[in-house]
């Protein structure tokens, strides 16, 4: 028993990866995570030896991934995937269903799509065959899928899938050229505003499970917008522009949005004035009642069918209880030119640039803006050190009702939707997480299977068969178990590798006291004095039931797959 | 009460996503999901019509996907996916660990590693900055992985993505140019053939699960056919390329093998024929001890070193009791140069192409090989149709011990994985399920919320907000749920929405004859006269509970998570 009270203490508390303060365990960090450096890749030059693999390895070749994308492993994957996990549970608790589309798509089905970013589209060499180009977001799939499913006029669908854009990359801030989406979108002719108020629901049930902090979903109406648009007198051809020009306001003061109106684009100052009388407006229900008050806008059509469907939302809203992280803004206009209705955006205090006014009225602190250093015009160059760009929003979207119809030719189809940003969501909870106490693990291991060598020299036994055996009739059992892959390795080595991956049980064979029939089961890292430090005997023929027993009585099987906790209790 | 009466007859039986007999009900395939056609997508040529979308939809869009690639929808995904979740629960078990790697790769990192092959990678196209490819496959991106994070001596890692190669798609064959492969490799330093022994188990566990049917994991070990080629007198240049024409004898004759050796490779006839004594063979453990009492082969060193190997290994398979499944085949060498020692290669009844002989040794029959008429020299051309194209092996890999150090240039990494055709297991188990009678779905929805409407006219209440706020209830208890988008449906229209999405419970407000403050939970298809055809009555503060309760008693949560039954009992 020497052996097992000896290093015991090495292995890893129960609470390890829930809540864990260095100070109070000699648990250190497993090496092999710790290289697992997120956002950070070495760059290594290598000589390849000369080899029997005849084309390999004859030059030198760049160890690095494309720039602006990355390796996910270790417990930066295990975050990813749980957050991916949580997402995709909400969506399927509201009856979504799963669409996976091809990375690449004909040139053509992409062109004209995004306006001036399609210089950024990724495209595929000419080898011969279609001309095609990697997916730039997962909406025009989406309705190119629609298009091409004539009798599908309705559906609630989620894609989760990695998209391609030749931006300026900034990598440490999450701004990548490949990077995931999660897109859900809920197409088909309902009564007002419903599948809006549940996207909502969604995006709040979604953010709170994540425990992402405080948030703000900016809402909006297209049709209010323009209506106000057109009520101050800006000219019909000047709406986009100008509405771009508003949509800035998250980033820029009113004067610099305002000069951009007037100077670049045209606009009357007067009308700009006008204007701004009203997009700095934001609130809830307060506001729309004021604008339902305002006498010169009661006479506009888009206003009013914008003011009567934000009347409905908020009243859907209050019954799903979501009013209160809604911010009724009107400053919000969204870039993407297709929506026609609802607007909204997901902030967090990370979403603005460090270098944004702390609001658009505060124009003089603009002027405390410190040039980048970042060389704009080398598209290659990573932008993480530009104090211009920030985490940006996390999650947006809105009703589009009319893309899919000129899309594909057939019928109207209405959509509302939302996308999560879930690789700015992943690099707040990292951060979070880096900065708790929390330790977490990427395997997802519940016992290791041991055994007590007896003998010496060449008759030394480490029971390897026995091992083996036993970790059969656990994956049978359905239990996530390891054994060493040594043919005789000794007690302190087992113990050591369950502490690396986190391990919270150990099975032991005891020959020389138990026989081989009989088990000890250990739950590792309990303190001196416990009764079960030793662990408890078991017969072999029980072990799985046992096992099963002892993970659920320790807060359930759940949170043995359920490994990485995001949040903190 | 009428409404219920009238149309429960129309909602699904339980058993519906189980077992299902279509004469036995009223009950159809919805036509939404009848839509999915798996490996079919029609070619459509819309005109677009004008729009404010400024470039959109002005030029005629095929809407198609690229060549060789699909989409996936429906209870196509829905089945894809359940078949991914097991496979990963199964790594998982077995203490891999996710890796994710880029799409792309700097083409120097692919370049001379496939050989011939080379020329199928897909590139993209130079627009400034660093040229790069499609990934072609897992195990290089894996490799230039270890390479760049040399603190990382051992990890078993699985990952699950898609590959690309612009070969000949043979779409309805489920040979794609974009398709999923799905890798668990072990790499690191362990006693001899553990880690190859509990791939070969992983391998039986996942094919077992799926009820994949019979299959064979054919096993050879580099060592010994190198070993053999040499005993028999192979030119050490001619070993490689006589391996290669050695892996075509599961599709080719021998005397068509012989011919390539001989005619092709200038093989003397007289070493072919000594080959040929040696590679037809195959068994279990028989073989292995055949060939240790064969005295040309004892003193070759190779040959020892492959022997001890598959002794050992066997001895570890039955302790796994995976032996069953084994066949030691002489005859597989498998294609790629860098395998040092066991090889593996799983095949089913349906890996063979339809004009393969049945056997090797029966020669005449390749006689009667009809010619394929699709044209090979077009590389676009869909070989569907062409008969020498078979499903092909569903898993295969190796021991590669020598390739991650040949990459990186620092130490050796010895490695032995396995990488599962996930498409075609998808495609063996999709034609399994369509030949049956399972009825699947796509959604989870556990339950339908709904209202009797009362009143007439102006005054008629559909309850709206009193559904919402009960599917509010159901989702904040973690329930999947879903209400009509209608402020006033019909009866019939709820319940007709609910059997289309093949939902087993509803919740129904009757306000009249309950109030608002009890609802009644309702099985939906039970049969007339069980003695809850009606619903039971429950209080809405119970209802979650009650809810849990009923989906637990009627087989389990898990059973309705896991809608898509792949295997019938």
């Amino acid at each position: 028993m020497h052996g097992v009270r000896l290093f015991s203490s090495f292995a890893r508390q129960r609470l390890f990866f829930i809540n864990f303060r260095p100070s109070a365990s000699r648990f250190t960090r497993p090496s092999l995570l710790s290289t697992f450096q997120h956002h950070q890749q070495p760059q290594l030059w290598y000589s390849s030896k000369s080899s029997n693999l005849d084309d390999m390895g004859k030059q030198q070749i760049t160890l690095k991934t494309v720039k602006g994308s990355r390796d996910w492993a270790g417990v930066d994957i295990a975050v990813r995937d749980k957050i991916f996990e949580k997402i995709t549970t909400t969506f399927k608790k509201h009856g979504a269903v799963s669409l996976d589309t091809p990375v690449f798509e004909l040139k053509e089905v992409l062109a004209g799509k995004y306006g001036e970013d399609s210089k950024l589209i990724y495209d595929l060499a000419d080898q011969g065959g279609e001309i095609s180009s990697l997916r730039y977001d997962l909406t025009v799939p989406f309705a190119r899928w629609l298009a091409m499913n004539p009798t599908v006029t309705s559906i609630k669908r989620y894609h989760l899938a990695k998209v391609y854009r030749r931006d300026q990359p900034a990598v440490s801030k999450g701004r990548m050229r490949e990077f995931y989406q999660c897109d859900f979108d809920i197409a088909g002719t309902y009564d007002p505003m419903l599948p809006d108020a549940e996207i909502m629901k969604i995006t709040v049930e979604i953010l709170d499970d994540l425990n992402i902090g405080e948030y703000t979903i900016k809402l909006n109406h297209r049709q209010i917008l323009d209506g106000l648009f057109e009520v101050c007198g800006v000219p019909k051809d000047k709406i986009r522009p100008i509405s771009s020009a508003v949509d800035k306001l998250d980033k820029s003061p009113w004067e610099e949005v305002r000069k951009e109106m007037t100077e670049q684009k045209g606009l009357d100052p007067e009308v700009a004035d006008k204007i701004g009388e009203f997009v700095l407006k934001k609130g809830g229900r307060d506001l729309l009642e004021e604008l339902e008050k305002t006498e010169s806008l009661a006479s506009n059509d888009n206003i009013k069918k914008g003011l009567s469907d934000m009347k409905l939302l908020f009243d859907y809203l209050d019954v799903f209880g979501v009013t209160p992280k809604i911010s009724f803004d009107l400053s919000l206009a969204r870039g993407l030119d297709y929506y026609t209705g609802v607007i909204y955006e997901v902030v967090t205090e990370l979403s603005a640039p460090p270098a944004a006014t702390q609001g658009p009225v505060v124009a003089s602190s603009s002027k405390g803006k410190k040039k980048s250093k970042v060389n704009k015009d080398d598209p290659d160059a990573d932008r993480s050190d530009d104090d211009t760009v920030g985490v940006g929003s996390i999650a947006a979207g809105g009703r589009y009702d009319e893309l899919v119809g000129m899309f594909s030719g057939k019928g109207k189809i209405p959509c509302v939707g939302i996308s999560f940003g879930v690789d700015r969501i992943y690099s707040i909870i990292r951060k979070r997480l880096e900065n708790s106490s929390a330790v977490l693990r990427s395997s997802d291991v519940d016992i290791y299977v041991m055994a007590m060598p007896e003998g010496s020299g060449e008759n030394k036994n480490g029971f390897l068969k026995e091992r083996m055996a036993i970790a059969k009739r656990l994956w049978e059992g359905g239990i996530n178990a390891e054994f060493l892959y040594k043919t005789c390795p000794k007690m302190q080595a087992q113990f050591k590798a369950a502490e690396v991956g986190g391990v919270p049980f150990a099975v032991i064979i005891f020959n020389e006291q138990l026989g081989l029939d009989t088990v000890r089961i250990k739950e590792l890292g309990l303190p001196d004095g416990h009764p079960e430090k030793e662990g408890v005997p078991v017969a072999v023929t029980d072990l799985v039931d046992e096992v099963k027993k002892r993970l659920k009585s320790t807060g359930g099987i759940e949170q043995y797959i359920a490994r990485v906790k995001l949040q903190e209790s």
